[in-house]
């Protein structure tokens, strides 16, 4: 038979339940499915294929899972940076998002960000903002594949002067998107507990229940709103979700950092999953997530970018280096967050964190073709001793040579196959003229 | 006038003492020294040069200066992670030092390293291994300006057997390159206050001074360090050093992770600057030093990455992106270590800590033309509000496209131009081969 496209001549890291590596393997898609993984057998020639991609001894892995984002926000990277939380929202990130968040520059920002993240390995994205079906219609014509998540906030937003329309517009959008694409699987964002009423979060989460979407909320980011809770309602904002009852398996917590360890056995309970979000949290001064103690509970925890406002990049592989590298400094240990199980948290483990496991996250028969080939013939990546350390501790985003998304090749020699990157750069540059 | 090198065309961030950024400017040079830096006016031509580089709208600031190095040690990169201190040291590293430090594999791994902190911006290193002078030949030959320090330690080391020859070892290697190579200055290296005998460090830092080299020492790197230190002598490893007399502008700390406030005073009467190692010793699980203490106090901080066995790269940029992003994590103040304040340690606070501060770190007339240019036209640089923003949170060591050292252009297009990248890197591929 013939495939329609063999992958072969690199190390395959499939991140499968054995973590299995393969030295020189190959990989045979058919219709976005991977049909076979094996070793290569040099007395035997590799199966027939409309189009081979040679990895040239590359590392082979599945295409990483970033499970939190606000695409649209590449628009104002670097426009403000180094300043307490409060001010940089209130003078610089609310003003500019009032003044230009629009559906055109919404869909300019998400298409630069898409293009980004496909660039440095990234093929699924947790997305949430204001006019998400925006960024729906760029990551389905980029070519990456998504969770995008409509914004709620209660609180006049673009796109919903009315904050009383805000779950009933999400769920207009969510039912437009639900059968639309088959990699953009639309979602609903509540904002954090402190911007959503209780009646908000509960409908909205009975939404999210009905059609079946992952509810996502930021929680527990900062110290301040943590004593917010406290002293407005006696208890931390996880037990307050709880209590809701918004707590379950299809609900994606994001940050974490400030919770205790009731607010991990709460999680761990209800099967809850969380997104890390490192250099966010570090370049925001909010903190650091107990990452270790939250694994070691059984919570499943994906890393994620965070917006451009506050990272001020898209690249996953980075974020892996200082997931690893973080805990290992505070908690003085140093086989804390080692090498495979960060890879795990950037792969598996955030598919699972956004309800897609069965799906994506690992190379493995029968899962949708989303694949990455790593170049290694480069300086900082020689010489090669083990590609997991590789990965976390020495490559970045610009080593990513190939991308596949359900077995289409949307970036092949680190060009962008399906959209004109200097278009999407030129339409933000010319954004940016307006907003400086 | 006809200058030897013009680059124009650029946003020149100068580092200077009023960190001046000039849109649109270009630098005159010739003799590998900066003669002008000027705004462009275009109606007025360039002036003659036999070369011009056109930075085409990208960032051009002075080369970066990495204020630790071990070079050889690109050798082991990636060799064994994740695991505690002692056991990687005296199950991986060392072995592996033993079977494989010969002045051969030195020069190769040397030529690595320089070639992978050329093409990532660093134009300046301050190294110490066994060996040393074959890591200065090869920082010649390749054209990386380097301090080259020898190591020191009163055990059995590759190439001094006996450790009662160390510093007469080390004297012959300065004598030989003192004058011998302008951008080559020799140092003398002493591992750390607990492998060095009071007799070996008062002997070095004696031979240093007669030669007016720089003295460099690991010191208070972890937590056991200080405790053995506080047992055996009952005060701090700074302490013991300040009694030795070792202490003074031309010593160089590295790490200090584990110093107290009166450490941190002493390092200040001194004058005695600190090499700052955030990848390192996050990675390592040895800690967090007080940096921002450090900078209240006086004290001058330069950036490094320490060696590939324990980064597991040598990007500058990385490392400053690190450094900016660790502190605010564990403070909790997100105006600690801003951009501006970051990229003056990778540039003219790590000059100035190896003492090279009247002749690099800054883009001034008068000092050598250690240049690099950033290409910005990329979609993780897009938009750009602000170039320092960029440089310290978005940046990574692949968008560097050209590097200049002392006025010749040894990187250029992404391409090392002075030695062949391909055999650099087939002769270590070669070495890990045994090594594995």
């Amino acid at each position: 038979m013939t495939y329609d496209l063999v992958i072969h001549n690199g190390t395959i890291v499939t991140v499968n339940s054995k973590f299995e590596i393969i030295q020189s393997g190959f990989i045979c898609i058919t219709a976005g499915e991977i049909k076979r993984i094996e070793a290569e057998d040099p007395s035997r020639p590799l199966p027939d294929a409309i189009q081979t991609i040679d990895a040239t001894g590359g590392i082979i892995l599945p295409g990483l899972v970033n499970t939190h984002s606000h695409l649209p926000m590449t628009l104002f990277r670097g426009l403000a940076d180094d300043i307490p939380l409060m001010k940089w929202l209130n003078e610089h990130i609310f003003p500019a998002e009032r003044k230009h968040v629009h559906p055109g520059n919404v869909k300019s920002g998400a298409h630069l960000g898409c293009a980004e993240m496909l660039l440095s390995g990234t093929t699924t994205c947790c997305d949430g903002y204001f006019y998400e079906e925006k960024v729906a219609e760029a990551a389905s014509e980029i070519g990456i594949r998504a969770v995008a998540g409509q914004g709620v906030i209660d609180f006049p937003a673009p796109g919903v002067e009315n904050p009383a329309e805000n779950v009933d517009h999400a769920l207009g959008y969510i039912e437009r998107w639900l059968e639309r694409h088959p990699n953009i699987m639309p979602s609903v964002f509540c904002h954090t507990p402190y911007t959503c009423s209780d009646d908000t979060l509960k409908k909205a989460k009975e939404m999210a229940l009905s059609k079946e979407v992952l509810f996502q909320i930021h929680v527990a980011e900062t110290r301040q709103e943590i004593e917010q809770m406290q002293s407005e309602r006696r208890m931390t904002p996880v037990k307050h979700l709880e209590q809701l009852g918004i707590l379950d398996d299809n609900t994606l917590v994001v940050h974490g950092v400030w919770i205790d360890e009731q607010d991990i056995a709460i999680l761990a309970d209800h099967g809850t999953a969380l997104s890390h979000n490192p250099s966010s949290n570090a370049k925001l001064a909010a903190g650091i997530a107990p990452v270790p103690k939250l694994i070691e509970a059984g919570v499943t925890v994906g890393i994620g970018t965070d917006s451009c406002a506050s990272n001020n990049t898209l690249d996953l592989i980075r974020e892996m280096n200082l997931c690893a590298k973080l805990h290992k400094a505070t908690t003085l240990d140093p086989t804390v967050l080692d090498a495979p199980r960060v890879l795990k948290m950037a792969t598996i483990e955030g598919a699972r964190a956004i309800g897609l496991e069965k799906r994506i996250g690992s190379l493995e028969v029968g899962k949708a073709a989303d694949v990455i080939i790593i170049d290694v013939d480069k300086p900082h990546l020689t010489p090669l001793y083990n590609p997991i350390s590789h990965l976390v501790y020495a490559a970045s985003g610009s080593d990513v040579r190939d991308v596949i998304v359900s077995g289409k090749v949307v970036v092949r020699n680190r060009i962008l196959q399906t959209m004109c990157l200097d278009d999407i750069m030129y339409r933000v540059n010319e954004i940016a003229k307006a907003i400086r």
